[in-house]
């Protein structure tokens, strides 16, 4: 595994930061997950932009410019002879004296590290997974903006140890007024009737690259499409259920708090999205 | 500077962490700060008691018991030549897979830094520090327990971004609901008519030592205390308020977004309180 560390690349072992690293500190950072398909990265201007949007939040000076990172990206790809890969890019504040001061950290780390793409089990596609709704809630958009994908997931991994505990595949965070939010690192779509229903970014979640995609094949399709505060109640109640996020695409969700979500089947609208996103993949590479 | 990492001390430029850390790709650890005076740490007990409180909040298993870091703290002291200082444990999930789940990383990361006790200017003590109630609100107790003094400071650093921006010493959060809470590093307290004041845990707040010492200071001297939620206002109407950490122990606050906290000057209390907490460290040291 070659991994790019702020100006070359270097073999595992040797891909490290200091423990003055801000990032390690204070987890002061942003990060990308990005997925390419033979070679070629889906959604890419799509996660650089948001990339852009969360070091701009925290006043972080992202050490390239946008239109530097695709050959960058590639080169990854091409160091590690990979392509259908999972590519994260992690910017930090860099390494400076003890202190929250972003000041003290003249220059930040970059690290982009890419391993090939392990596909999810095709079981969980076919009998959709579990969801916990548990107690942590969703950090407020007010205390960290929640389209900054930051380095701070103590938040989430919290919410991820509950639903570990509960045998859960993942975990449902509420909001603190008790609206659905999201995934602890997937967005929630479910189907009341014949509309689609999201939570709508107010309600505090990442601004997902892949939710943002079966937004507009949903629209495209002429299907309706809701995002709204919901209660949870709202969410048992679902004729269907999934997930999004980049390495996932779409995924089934079948089961509630140990409950059936609908036929406990993955639904059919579900089924349409997963088919139209893989035709869309399809399209994307030609 | 010798640091201690995992099991040796290493030099600054050694002392390294992998990028796989999940310290580095998700602030998933936690950490103390502990002062050193003439070779002693105060409140030793209190601090390693809170360590131990805020890993097991996260699932996080120790690499030492809490009868065995004295002898380790004090050889971090002697091996830098350090009698007053300012030492920092941080304990992290350790090196492993990308991904939330805990279980993906076996080792936890132990780095223990010491560096000279660098004293506040003497200046801010006579004439009080400047806090800007900012716009971020403190991540919420049902978020991230805000017992836990985790690696996840981007909260923090935003709300100091904020301050600085208004030129204010320190930022000082109110939680979501409106009422204080604490400064990015430090406890709040005021005073009104005679009785001191500062927020309830129940506010989201660190549970700081140095704020359980003066509790009992002022206990033991028979002040009127108390521990309740406050809206900002009430602040903006106090007598004197001061701010309480490891490092600067009492610090008078004699600004607050822009206007001065009663006379503008370091009230009396807040005096009395930093000579009875000099007397407390001068009996600790013998």
């Amino acid at each position: 595994m070659r991994i790019y560390l702020n100006d070359r690349f270097v073999d595992r072992q040797d891909a490290v930061v200091s423990v003055f690293d801000h990032g390690f500190l204070y987890g002061d950072g942003v990060y990308e997950s990005l997925r390419a398909y033979g070679g070629k990265f889906l959604l890419l201007s799509q996660h650089l932009h948001r990339l852009a949007r969360s070091a701009d939040a925290i006043g972080l000076a992202l050490p390239l410019t946008e239109r530097d990172w695709p050959a960058l990206l590639h080169d990854c790809l091409a160091h590690n002879r990979l392509a259908d890969a999972m590519v994260r890019i992690t910017v930090s504040r860099g390494p400076g004296d003890i202190g929250l001061d972003p000041a003290l950290c003249p220059k930040p780390t970059l690290v982009i590290t890419a391993r090939p793409f392990r596909p999810y089990p095709e079981q969980l596609f076919d009998e959709g997974v579990s969801l916990a709704i548990v107690r942590t809630r969703r950090t407020a958009n007010d205390a960290i903006p929640s389209h900054v994908k930051s380095l701070n997931f103590l938040n989430n991994i919290l919410a991820k140890r509950e639903a570990s505990a509960a045998g859960a595949f993942d975990a449902l965070m509420l909001n603190v007024d008790g609206h659905l939010t999201e995934c602890t690192t997937s967005n929630l779509f479910f189907v009341e009737g014949n509309r689609l229903c999201t939570p709508s970014l107010d309600c505090g979640l990442l601004e997902g690259v892949t939710r943002g995609l079966v937004l507009s094949l949903a629209c495209e399709q002429g299907l309706a499409v809701e995002e709204d505060r919901y209660p949870a109640a709202r969410l048992a109640a679902a004729a269907e259920c999934f997930l999004t996020n980049t390495s996932m695409e779409i995924m089934p969700v079948t089961t509630l708090d140990g409950a059936p979500v609908g036929t406990g089947r993955p639904g059919p609208l579900t089924q349409r999205l997963r088919r139209l996103f893989q035709d869309n993949v399809a399209r994307f590479l030609g």
